[in-house]
């Protein structure tokens, strides 16, 4: 099975450091490329930042650069574990309703086997009286319906993986129903 | 000046007890209406809910009623005020994305004036070691650059409003600048 499928690999990956972020990428796209797909890494350009450019501009750049990568994929596999805090890193999760939003194969994975609203509290309301969601579900329910809804799946770990954040055998769980997806 | 243009009001205020929640909605709705448009929030729905129905079955019939509403709508203005956390409400991050996924039109307001950065602890990395992006941007780059690039803005509060989460003045300045890209 060979096909020239592309898929964006999102994910708090990209703030971890060099030898993490590597490690996890090379072993996505291994993964991937089994199936004859490409994982494509928000890192995988070549930007290159010259010193007198001002921060915002160098953010604009990568959200650039980003989006093209976005644009040439079909489907993305989202690393949804919390990150700095007890939702998902919001670029990604922006980088997963982007691409649902164009119509494109989405699935994600989180290493957090507990529900949103133990997370939060697991009351009615959290301390500020704001209503904590209860439906069951790993994150806000616009991540995880919004991924079932386009046809893809969340995968929640059911044991600890390699790392905190990541674990071959779920991104491998994720790839097999897209590549059904993306093929059919 | 009339229009048929409808926004998606999107933010954590779904999650207010149901006073403030009303009181925002109505405000933004006027402020909206005044320039011709139709404010649209995401509980403007006559979604019912049958005691026998799963939690997650529930959630997706929400998701649904949601992205028909997005669907419907010309462009989103969002509340990115962050909530529960450092970073803004990801239900509202996934419907930022969704929305420029599609190419429409996305502005957004946060009453919070400190960057992404200073929140997250004012670092090059966090304590577990993860690199904090350092853009001089509100929160994740790929929102606030992703409003940009779409041609929108994101609006930050000067000074406190009237409720922590909401001020009208720092809506209206959302507006104006919408009313001009989608009516050119």
């Amino acid at each position: 099975m060979s096909s020239h499928y592309r898929i964006y690999l999102a994910g708090p990956e990209v703030f971890f450091p060099e030898s993490e972020h590597q490690a996890i990428v090379a072993e996505k796209k291994r993964l991937l490329e089994a199936h004859g797909f490409e994982g494509v890494d928000p890192l995988d350009t070549d930007l290159e930042f010259p010193e007198q450019e001002s921060k915002p501009d160098r953010g604009l750049r990568i959200y650039r650069a980003n989006r093209e990568l976005m644009d040439s994929c079909h489907g993305i596999i989202a690393n949804l574990t919390p990150f700095r805090g007890i939702s998902a890193d919001p670029g990604t999760v922006f980088e997963v309703g982007y691409m649902i939003g164009q119509g494109k194969a989405a699935f994600g994975f989180t290493m957090e086997p507990r529900h949103y609203r133990l997370r939060a509290g697991g009351d009615e309301r959290d301390a500020l009286g704001h209503s904590i969601e209860d439906f069951d579900l790993s994150d806000n329910l616009m991540i995880e319906c919004g991924i079932t809804e386009s046809g893809g799946r969340l995968f929640t770990a059911r044991a600890p993986g390699e790392h905190s954040h990541f674990s071959s055998e779920l991104f491998a769980d994720c790839i097999k129903p897209l590549a059904t997806q993306l093929l059919r």
